[in-house]
């Protein structure tokens, strides 16, 4: 049975704070949490926010691990229903979240420029895109690396 | 001699649109002018739009390279200037910077957590960031491979 | 030459205004220029506004067709130049304009339900995309066809 | 008897969830569903969005298709009630309905040109309009086929 | 010969101006203006501000009317030009211009609630719609009378 | 006894949904309420979505005719309530609605040009203005009529 | 001879740069010419901010006082010119002005609730409004004093 | 007790319409509140709508008046309270609040340039600020007086 | 057991309110309660409103200093709890926070001059942050002194 | 003699951008050119920005100090002018003065919370406030020391 979630209209479905609720309980990371189930711990913690769509064989695996009912997420969240993706407003306020925001104000530009001059007059999707987040140990200290793999697209002309 | 860029209340100096010619005119890519001046070519590019700050090495450097006058790139955009960063509307509307802002909207939360969880109560650094643009071939057409590594800041208590 | 309008800080670059001025005394249309240099209207519109990249081999066909030099367009609008895409107010003011933002507003749900079910997580493509523009002439008074035919891209899951 | 929906001041009634729910029991898509009372599946989708008025037979048939209570579908969306038309926010964040938004900003002079050209100083009609979504096969994958068929309105003189 | 105002991009064409500085110095009113050419002032005003579109019998009676280089209005705003209507800003701050928009934010709701009691689920068309001022001699005070009449367009069903 | 409604800071008060169901069980139209209670139907239309302001008598008769308590009425939008007017976005999103607002946007200036050339340096009032919504039959269809009388104020010079 | 300020769309019209410059050459105050010409002087400061209508004879007084050309003032804001009222910035950012913006947001419902009690359903108007700034000395230093005295008008019903 | 309104998050204390609740019931103006507690009525309506802190003993006072509970007041808008000052939508939407709003917008400039001549470079303080709301009768309708009176403070130089 | 709170999409966990009931009913300021957990009292009341995050110790500090559960508090606001930070509109309205965001506004460009001009080209850290507010006595009344004290850090070039 | 940047409307006078040029030229840092005039270098920084008044001597010193003409600025930012104080957009792009931005919304509640327990209900002026910048040498890296200290005041009540 699916419920009203189905409208998207209200943000995220409620049933996403029983995901969240059943990690703290297992006290599971998205990393462990996503080697269990075979998915990178962004795309892991993306679907948590409802900005990713899980497989039927995920919602199973994630049923088993985090010991919720697969029905309700299934039912929930599942075949029929659709992400709506962007959460949060325009200009983000949290500073992780807000630098991000601040690398499109202020490199947007010049990742345009390179993107042109390394593939020609086209864009890098966000729709088929990996991004993954590392740990990396330097002398001065840690370094987050943030990386966007992305499908190169060509603008159509007809 | 510097100008009234200093006051950078106009959007970025007037100079710039003589480095854009002047790499045309030697139809230099960023990244060529970026071996040559030893840099990265993204950073060079961030440069040529008022968004990062030349040193006196790389004017002098950039001038040799594009036989433009070194003179009036110091005193346009050298020692005493301050970039004004941050370019464009809050929403960009260019596909390829817009698909960017979408990455934010759609996945920030879920970078967000997996920095939290990797690294702890803390942000990755936009200042102490470096941005790169790579091309990785694939069978399925060439894929952008966009990377931030940035410093990780631990929120102070105090 | 290029020009400063690689820059694109300032909108479409100047000499788009003699293209128009051009078309306008050759008192050719968007459809004849089109057929001339084998592209179609909407697209080459687009290009007018600077909205889409002319190749080289369009722009010599267009010099020709409209009796303009070709090297000044070239320098501006030419190899290293890429369009900013994306001109005017978020929301739209013009009548004509505006009813294609209201079908957004009216009917993007109900579309992206219809996409989601015909074709699953995924979008449509605007960067592989054609549009055209028909006339359909009816009883009551002629009809506008406006098609978007867009590649589907799925969500990548990693 | 109608419920306070008439108000339409809290967003789409409530009732459009049973809708979604029942759509979802009956494991039926909005083509089926609107091959089963008659009409394209985008106007069904618009109808459970609240975006479109369903007729008194609609919603007889609608009943019927899905099994749910006619009589209350009439009082809270029925005879007295209009919708009130226009979702989310002004410049979307889910990446199906922003491409279309894009397709606004980047090609909207474009078409509004074209229009022009093609039939004179008016609009197409987003209110006497139909649209449609079809799925075209093609070797480098399947493509989207959006088509609005919009009556063309001539600016009045006076 | 058409000039760069076809790009509609920086607003009302500049050859407006000399509409309004030849009716000043003609001392003639839009009633006037809108007698000598065989229209309703207010679609006059219209089309000073750009906000409507001239036939090229109007531009010709116009240049009579006002002793003006028809030519210059022909090649500036004639055949190929139409015009971006919608001017200023989203909330007009002038108290003339505002008390019209707080009429829709007060009354229009009431407006459409009756206009679809009246006729049904449709909207009055802005487009094929004739607007007057009158003055309306009474005791308390002169009153204007502001009338829109528009066509009456009902939703398409598909 | 009157209610928190009076803070008038969660939008119109909840009774006004009673009103709107009353009617529809009455199933009367605002043109019937009106005549019944000796106010025209916009007006009616506006009390019931909060945004003008019953009298006693206004309350006693609609109480009457609606079959609904009057004391209620009284104690939520009676004696000490009074209107928090304007209702809805900045830039409204149904159809219906926004054309209003398009012909503020495309016509604003020239009825203000208009108004101000008919009656000197001044406004209409949307205070002391009254609103009607007439139909007017005519051979390719019916069409709207919406006037707005309201009267003239001349600014103060001091 | 009217210039294009007539138009109204690039602000305030230039000549009004003329009235500042006379001004400080005479090293009057507002005040003195407020006295001068019989009027108060906030609303003298009004017409230079191009906020407030001159008649004829204003200007003509205005020009002997300051010394300046009665007739270019005539022509540029004399008889067919109407101020386009309003501006700055939706929210001020000039402390002085923000404070009295603040007046709005912290005291506007407690203005507003007190002029319904003592007043009825209705408004105090701003453009029969005549408003004063005084000194007022006390013994923790001067106070301003600024006085709105507008004319009650009590909302129609109809 | 504290409740949790000092968060102030959620806008202005439940508590409140306690209050505009018991001043109904007595049938007690502003201005009768305000006589008895001592304090001016746009003070204590400013108080009613949370935008204003009542003393220890203005709550005593006003508790006895209105025959409501001072424990209950005391323990959720009492010592440790402070208000979260400003309330509604940046541009206000009701015409009695717009008003004010529009004399900023329309005299803003000129009654910041009278008090610059009048007291110098300094503001006129809405801190230390106290509003009347006067009823002056005139022969052509009552006029509303409203005046601020706020202590000068000049810019600190340092 | 964690809460949905993890979300963080509904603004800060609700258990703050019971922070700030706690902290009522002792009648202990931000400053007492900083000094019996060792912390300054602007970062506890900046805990309190979601907007840093307190360590296990702390959590268990302030449970005894306040006489609140510690275990409620651990699952809602503890480990795998991260602040969701910034709070209240973009232009902040109460009077209080205004004035803060007035400083960025009027003396934001000269203290980055100056930062530049001291440092070099870089920022001071929000992250690394100290912030104290201290009052000082002065003859003309007491004065605030808030200190922000940041880690410069440079912008990196690659 | 004054010029039109009396008007205030076209930003900071352009006369600003020749301090810049002379302070360049002259190699002075604003340190140094406060310490020359007796001004602390953030307010005069503030002052070539055109957010702070200048006096008579301050302007007298400041030319001796640059080699600049007295006469010249004291007709453009002299006697008669005063500073429209706020630059730049509402949400402050660059990374620098965003952070003081971020200040606001991360720790705004938690200063407004303390600065209330420690004075009451009342705010800390920023017109009675003096803004100094200081370089703190540490272990870990410089800090920038940030200090406003400005004058409390009381809420008037009445």
């Amino acid at each position: 049975m699916a419920s009203t979630s189905t409208l998207n209209l209200d943000g995220p479905p409620a049933i996403l704070g029983a995901l969240f609720k059943a990690k703290a309980e297992k006290k599971m990371t998205f990393e462990e949490i996503g080697k269990a189930i075979g998915r990178d711990e962004v795309w892991v913690a993306a679907a948590f926010y409802g900005q990713a769509k899980l497989t039927g064989e995920d919602i199973s695996k994630l049923s088993n691990v985090l010991g919720i009912d697969g029905a309700s997420l299934q039912s929930e969240i599942g075949d029929d229903w659709y992400p709506y993706r962007g959460l949060g407003p325009a200009v983000p306020t949290d500073p992780v979240v807000y630098r991000l925001y601040e690398g499109v104000l202020v490199y947007g530009n010049a990742i345009k420029a390179v993107i042109h001059e390394k593939f020609g007059d086209g864009i890098m999707s966000m729709i088929d895109c990996n991004i993954t987040v590392d740990k990396k140990q330097a002398e001065k200290g840690d370094r987050v690396v943030l990386t966007f793999e992305g499908k190169y697209l060509a603008y159509s002309k007809w």
